[in-house]
């Protein structure tokens, strides 16, 4: 796609300084901005790359004073910031999910309902009795089972993998190859040793605009649902056990695991590779750092939590720092000890 | 679907007390159980239950005498959980694992055969001269390539990946978007620091009974076969690196990985996040707890490792008790130092 | 597939000893190898498996000379290790990546070219506007989306997922289900404590001879590209965020993850399950070891780091030695304590 700079202009409804017929043919920012390139300057902090950008053309403020002469077309408008993330919405649609239409062959099972506006990609299957709404996106080779529900203006991804019954809310996006209602790892004992598989015939329930990155697994619950409610952003490679429930608007980073039927709170946030144990429950706005591992529930809101096992992070930070330098610490002790005569034993 | 009790009675052969003519369409825990759903009452503990639950009905045994009136209807059987599994397979049958036969358009290679009573969903794909036993279900998008064996009853779920030359049991099950046989991780250094691939000809080999969660991936070997003995449990997102093998009955937890060589011994449990070096040999009932690495063999049998680096449990509960409260320990050394005059260097 | 031995010699042009009419139809380690196995001995530490090893024909040095007699056939070539290295590479081509041709039903997207030499199997997916090089092998259920470039010689095995305006380089490995350019996770927190996507719109570059494992995720830039550069090699399940780096011939193990901004120097070693946090920078020939979390950049060549948080090595064994029994050292401090009394406050 190949734009000029007055056609942008007028689609954000801006004024130009400069060469308005230059054409640009993507977006960069102004530090690293080649020509063809469009930017913008929205913090003033960055104002000095403006005098020296490689980009075609830069999105200012109506307000900007120029203190050097600039060499990029310029194009005006109230909000910078705001202008360019218009574009680069624009853009995602225009090279990601602009697709319409059914694209052959696309399996479409016995009573199955999709609604207007949608992209069927090829290899793409929808199960039978599924009821979708307008607007959803299927790419090529997403795996829609049995019954399952999908509402309006959600995406799935290249070759994610909805098992039957799963339920998804409107505006989600499910990215590539994530998996959503893979059996529960529950397996009854035997008196051999060996296991006998615990039947999982719940289900998979995402919310509104819940964000589930690529690769990442949610196990349907042994009955009732795993739900991950409204707003909660998941990254890729995370994996969800049976029965967990994610609160509204929590984030939880990549190749982190939550173990069966925990419940996670509102507005929490969980970074990298984290692990929680299973039936516990983390109270809204419990922040949990990379890599640690929670083995008990927190009740109290708000509380931030490092280490593996995890307790509060500044505790946690003063302990790492010492451990840091537990050789010294030994040797301190061995030369009190030295000093000290050994006490008798009483 | 929807059943009476009455005809869930007859299933079971029990016999049933109140309104026999209700419609029940789905199956849940006594206590979190809502109009339409069946529940059962095996354990006394959850007795209170009973005539508080908004089942339609309760499974319960013949024995039990009622303390209150019971608004649901009830099942009289024998055994209440073994009559309560039984329908929770008969239901993951009914929406799952039920449907037979073969939905165009699915890839068959020359010179393959397949048993009866399969399902080959749509864009499904079995290569050449592959040997698929009778009453496997292969789910669309699953990639089953050339000369793979396939044992009786096993499920392959959607857009799982089998590379040429896997070998599979009876009655496994290999969920979404697991991978079997892809390339160990093995280059050799050149001397201008890059690498050279070491060509990677072994394969996979599943015992019986064996499961495999979702997105897990499993290496094929150098030379000779990566194997998962009988009855093993693989969670989700688990990796398996070359010439590993995994020893009956053991179970691993999801997000765990074992480096190449590596033998894990009969019915040992390695929790969730556990990372195990490659060339080691774990004993027989070894159990290693969350998030562990283990770097040693481990001869003795049946014990507990916990830990980065894993040590025996007890040992590692202590150390960790002591490094919550390091810096206090250091505190208590600055104050015994500052009451002992330093002593001369010897 | 099946060889006399004498065939095997002529490929090798090496001179046979024994029955050389013998049939193999395998490759296998020379103390592991069962009649029909072909094996080779460059090692002189491995010469008594030779003189007991059930292999059908042996390939050794033509200096190499019999201490004890041997009932295999034997191939004499200058350079055993190298020659079995050519088998090696010949059996993986004939089992795995000697296919050619399209098997229907395949997507092309209108405006796409696919070079000369190329496999495209069933149920495989390129969008529109593609270009793709000589011999480039995609496997059944590969997406490929619209505008991505794929150089020559490279293999996308089944289920690979590339987004569009992927760019790969020549002779790349991209195993099943690795997914490339799903979204960066970036989110701009709402006043009222709920999340908006921002919107991503870079793409994933990998450069030549580049590896990539099975249902590894690697995320596209949010402006710009993520770079994974020259013959680096990535394990499976790895996860690589938005706007990372990967230095050249740097080897990435299993369950490795990287966060966002982050860039990874040249010939670095990262272990398995290691974490490296957001906006680092990681020198050349750097190593991590296995389960570290790396929370600072590193500055200087060639440093080992362990721990997490991770600092240098022989540090952090020390650290960890004086761990394990840490209460014994609090046992110690506290017969001090009996033996000094309490100084007063000051």
């Amino acid at each position: 796609m190949e734009f000029t700079v007055s056609q942008v202009a007028e689609v954000l409804r801006g004024t130009t300084e400069g060469d308005a017929t230059q054409k640009i043919d993507r977006l960069a920012k102004i530090e690293e901005a080649q020509p063809g390139s469009l930017s913008f300057l929205a913090n003033l902090k960055y104002e000095p790359h403006l005098y020296t950008t490689g980009a075609s053309a830069v999105i200012v403020s109506r307000d900007l004073v120029l203190r050097q002469p600039v060499t990029a077309a310029l194009i005006r408008v109230d909000d910078p910031y705001s202008s360019f993330t218009t574009l680069l919405e624009f853009y995602q649609q225009a090279t990601r999910t602009g697709r319409r239409g059914v694209e052959e062959p696309a399996f479409l099972g016995a009573g199955s309902e999709v609604g207007e506006g949608h992209y069927r990609g090829a290899f793409s299957y929808v199960g039978e009795n599924c009821k979708i709404g307008r607007d959803v996106l299927i790419f090529p080779h997403a795996y829609i089972g049995d019954r399952c529900r999908i509402g309006d203006g959600t995406i799935i991804y290249a070759g994610a993998k909805l098992y039957p019954d799963t339920v998804v809310g409107a505006r989600c996006v499910i990215h590539a190859g994530a998996v959503l209602g893979s059996d529960g790892f529950g397996f009854a004992p035997q008196p051999d040793g060996s296991y006998r598989p615990i039947p999982q015939i719940g289900n998979v329930v995402l919310e509104d605009n819940v964000s589930i990155g690529a690769n990442t697994t949610i196990d349907c619950a042994t009955m009732g649902s795993t739900v991950i409610r409204e707003g909660a952003k998941i990254d890729n490679l995370v994996q969800l056990a049976h029965n967990v429930e994610v609160g509204r608007h929590t984030v939880i980073a990549s190749q982190t695991g939550i173990s069966g039927s925990t419940k996670i709170g509102d507005f929490c946030v969980l970074a990298g590779q984290t692990g929680i144990a299973g039936h516990l429950t983390l109270a809204n706005r419990t922040t949990v750092t990379a890599q640690s591992g929670v083995g008990k529930s927190i009740k109290e809101e708000g509380v931030f939590l490092q280490g593996a096992p995890a307790f509060n992070l500044r505790d946690s930070l003063r302990a790492q720092a010492v451990f840091r330098h537990l050789p010294d610490l030994e040797r301190r002790l061995s030369v009190l000890e030295r000093a000290n005569p050994k006490p008798e034993k009483s």
